[in-house]
């Protein structure tokens, strides 16, 4: 289990900095991901400079602001970026003009429908500038002249991306991939970050690991575009993988599978839902959303779905000011980690075993089993036992033998080790 | 798109002829069919003579009438075939002769629940005769003595069967199939003729064909068995087929499935009436119903389905007089011609692709995709083409795409155009 | 059809034995079973010596019992084995002592909530003793000393079991597998012998049976470990198999599949089930309940499946004195004989054909066919006829039709009778 607060606690350290697909923001956030991690959960950071060439794109040039508003007659800043960073249209170019309201007017956007709401915007790959504000704000400016200033810097620099490998016994990879560019927004992605990160300490801790864990916090699209076109073989390890976003939020938990739809992360993921008891739906891939995208591209194809609650543009607060500290919640937060290392320890534990008594069924009262079921709260084992002896055929994994007995994994992994301590089964390699 | 009322007025003329399954209707309805496809649709006629072995079957003798009547002691006739066609029954073997009532009657068919109507009869493979009359005129008939005459003549002849191939860039071949033997009957079968006819002509007019296509106008059984025998190695080449029946009343529509259940013509038609927003039903191939009974049997077993609006037996006016020029509308006719070219365009344009750019997504902004967007009004076309590009590895097919990506057809069909194009697909030859 | 009666007095006779799993009950219980089937049917009796081991498990000492009871001070037998041999724990080591009730009832064994029912239990692979009595009679039982006597051996001896061969055409067998260790409980598992032995005399009846049959009348668990330890290359001929158990009772009935799940005695079941007209369930396999755990277990994988009406544990009745002679009726022991017997016939008629005129339809009315199908009154005979040509391509069985064109196997049986007389079928070797 994990403390839901803990979670909560680095969003609220992350939440302030302007995030973007480069920059400092994203250094710096990198750097918290880094401490947060710990010591035996070494993060790597690389920079790979603006020009390279990365799969069908380019990584752009470095984004820097230092300041942004847009000031009045009076020279009273009406917008101002040091209040939220959302108010500036992320990736704007550098601006310093005087201009009417109406000259101004094409460059500011904001969602009338929710007058109070900041909405966020970017413009990555188009040179333009602009400023998010709440409809009340615009409505409140009167005609007249506005001093603009974005004081921006779009230059050859690098993009910067954070990787964390914790290597297992097998060179087979589990990936768990968050995007890190949205700047004041905690749900998308903070949660996401905040939930990979304290499920990388979990698994660090653990004395043996069957896979090899990679965390990556990469900007998205680009972030994940970049990281595969340096590891072209590498990613060929990639046996599992889940992208993690908006896992603060109050909405049921959504699996998104992978395009194949029936990877063992696909049965992983709902299993574990199933049986966790909260609410929740499984949706089909397509070809939008987060960095899933990229990965299960037809040259990849890597089995890697997507885990979350509040849903891609599906929730009025998504890509708004109304995404905050206060829409993602400590008890959420827990819940999400608790799936997630669900779905981890279901991959970690899922083996092929074979009986070692299979003609007939063992006689497993001489042997002290039934007894040894007395000892446990697992409710099920004793089915689970015999279920796993039934398909313990060299044929049948724990989760088929989970999903064909219709019990928690947890169960038939019990089972399992139970058996193969009375030297009742052997794994396959 | 086609308009109805010139399918309605190709019925119009059809409809009074004395059609059977061989004989001198059937040659007239060769003709017109022939001139309704006009000179780039040219129709080959074939007659095939009386006595030739055909599969399991023999051509039957050639059968004409002059004339058929029942006439009352005063001379005046009663029935007459002259009046109505179906009052024969199809294939009398020539009478002359006075006989009472009571003797006529065994010889007299009629539907004593729909008493206005007239029933369609056959005596195609047994000698015998008989008149079809309402029943409200067999009440009218009072006790007497009755001449009897049909002026019929059953020889030695031929049968006689329609074929038009259009080429394409192909040999693979898709089949129209329409029988064309029923007397006055305008739904069962002149609306199928009408429909496969202004599909050909509609076809015909294109540059470029991708299939050859072979359009068949033959009579019910025989006439699909002749052609059968006459083309057993040619069959091979139908890789896609359909019979039409019954398309112009206002049943919704069904297709029947071919026997294997899951070939492309039953994704394609399943597809284009998921999507064609009119009624529907689909239902399972069954060994009965119209001449797909003969291209799934087990020695071709030729992937043939069947388009219908009113099933074959299941509504009342089938087989009766009141399939008449009102029972069937050109709204109908044209919806009908609406879903059968839809399926042949699917067919036309269900290509594999391989993307030029498969690692990850491809900078589509970078190329001008989206904006490309713009100049079209195909609803969906964005996501398309992303489900495109993630299915172009050579294994999906565009159908597969727009069944995967609940969008119709065109839109995978406009997308991949607008991606070649571009330079991100290629065809799989 | 089998006198349900006839079953129910078999029952009768067996009902007052006490079986155990070894013992001279059973030998008794085998004796009457074999005179039951008659010489046509010859029942071969099988005496596996105590200590033998047998797969993972070794027989065990022979259990006797001459007398048992518990009796209160005044020598009055309060709990009497000579009434009930439920009275008694079977497999009760010999006991002979005197107790007060605080002593005595730790040995006691009632139904709290059905207080006029006595309780079966065992313990077979445990030394240990015990009575079985109502909850009302242990009320009845004022506190003070006991005379406890159970007049039992415990002592090397052997395990019977009864086995009867139908030889075939073939060397594929069909199991038919039920247990004969139940004492006095008459559905559980009388009932399943009942239908089994009639059924077995009806198939030694027949002049021709294309499978051969193999009925086993063992123990539970231990009589068919026993059995495949004994068979293990044997055991490989089995090609379908069923358990029968609680046959007589008033529940629907319940097929529970084999592991595997889709084996041809699953679609039999199945079929017949659908077809019977009797409310039904099927269940799934899971590794718990009768026979057919030790059957599908990995080492041997035999198809076989489970016919039941109550099941394992979920009715009231079940393993309680209530489970007498009135609990089974005439009525349902026929039902389930018929459906068995039902089974058998799919089984044994389920053929490949290949047809003769495999190219269109064959001309029918030419050879009389259509005349033929006057001569029967099976229901949907024509169309099965069809259906039987057009599957008639050496892949489907007569199963596969019947499940396709949804009529009874006995229509498509009868087709496929007619259709090869006719010369136009050809059974696949």
């Amino acid at each position: 289990m994990v403390d839901g607060r803990a979670l909560h606690r680095l969003i609220e350290e992350l939440y302030p900095i302007c995030r973007s697909i480069t920059g400092d923001g994203l250094r710096e956030t990198l750097r918290i991901i880094g401490r947060a991690l710990g010591a035996e959960a070494p993060l790597e950071t690389v920079e790979v400079p603006s020009g390279t060439e990365v799969l069908d794109w380019t990584v752009p040039r470095e984004w820097n602001v230092r300041d942004a508003y847009v000031a009045d007659a009076a020279g009273a800043r009406v917008v101002d970026f040091r209040r939220s960073n959302l108010h500036l249209v992320n990736y704007s170019v550098p601006v310093r003009a005087r201009m009417s309201l109406a000259e101004l007017r094409p460059h500011l956007h904001t969602i009338p429908e929710r007058p109070d709401w900041i909405p966020y915007r970017t413009s990555y790959y188009e040179d333009a500038w602009g400023f998010c504000l709440s409809a009340r704000q615009l409505a409140a400016m009167p005609e007249g002249e506005y001093d603009v200033c974005i004081d921006s810097t779009l230059a050859p620099g690098s993009l910067t991306y954070g990787e964390l490998v914790l290597p297992g016994e097998t060179e087979d990879e589990i990936l768990i991939s968050t995007h890190v560019c949205h700047p004041s927004l905690a749900d998308d992605n903070l949660s996401g970050v905040a939930v990979s990160v304290f499920l990388a300490r979990a698994l660090a801790a653990r004395p043996h690991r069957r896979h090899t864990f990679r965390f990556l916090y990469a900007p998205g699209t680009i972030g994940a575009i970049t990281w595969l076109a340096r590891n072209r073989t590498r990613a060929r390890r990639i046996k599992h993988g889940l992208t993690l976003t908006c896992l603060g939020d109050g909405h049921p938990f959504t699996y998104k599978r992978t395009v194949g739809g029936a990877a063992e992360i696909d049965r992983a993921a709902v299993h574990v839902l199933a049986h966790a008891g909260y609410p929740h739906q499984v949706i089909d891939f397509f070809p939008y959303g987060y960095d899933e995208r990229q990965y299960n591209s037809p040259g990849f194809r890597l089995p890697v779905g997507s885990v979350m609650r509040g849903r891609h543009g599906q929730f009025p607060e998504y890509h708004t000011s109304a995404d905050d500290l206060a829409f993602v919640s400590p008890e959420r937060l827990a819940e999400s980690w608790t799936v997630i290392a669900g779905i981890a320890d279901v991959l970690e534990g899922n083996r092929r075993y074979r009986s070692l008594a299979p003609d007939g069924e063992p006689q497993l009262g001489r042997r002290g089993l039934y007894r040894a079921l007395g000892g446990t709260d697992i409710p099920g084992l004793q089915m689970a036992m015999l279920w796993v002896l039934n398909l313990a055929d060299g044929a049948h994994s724990l989760l088929d033998v989970a999903e064909r007995a219709a019990v928690p994994f947890r169960a038939v992994r019990a089972a399992a080790d139970l058996l193969e301590q009375h030297g009742l089964l052997a794994v396959v390699p």
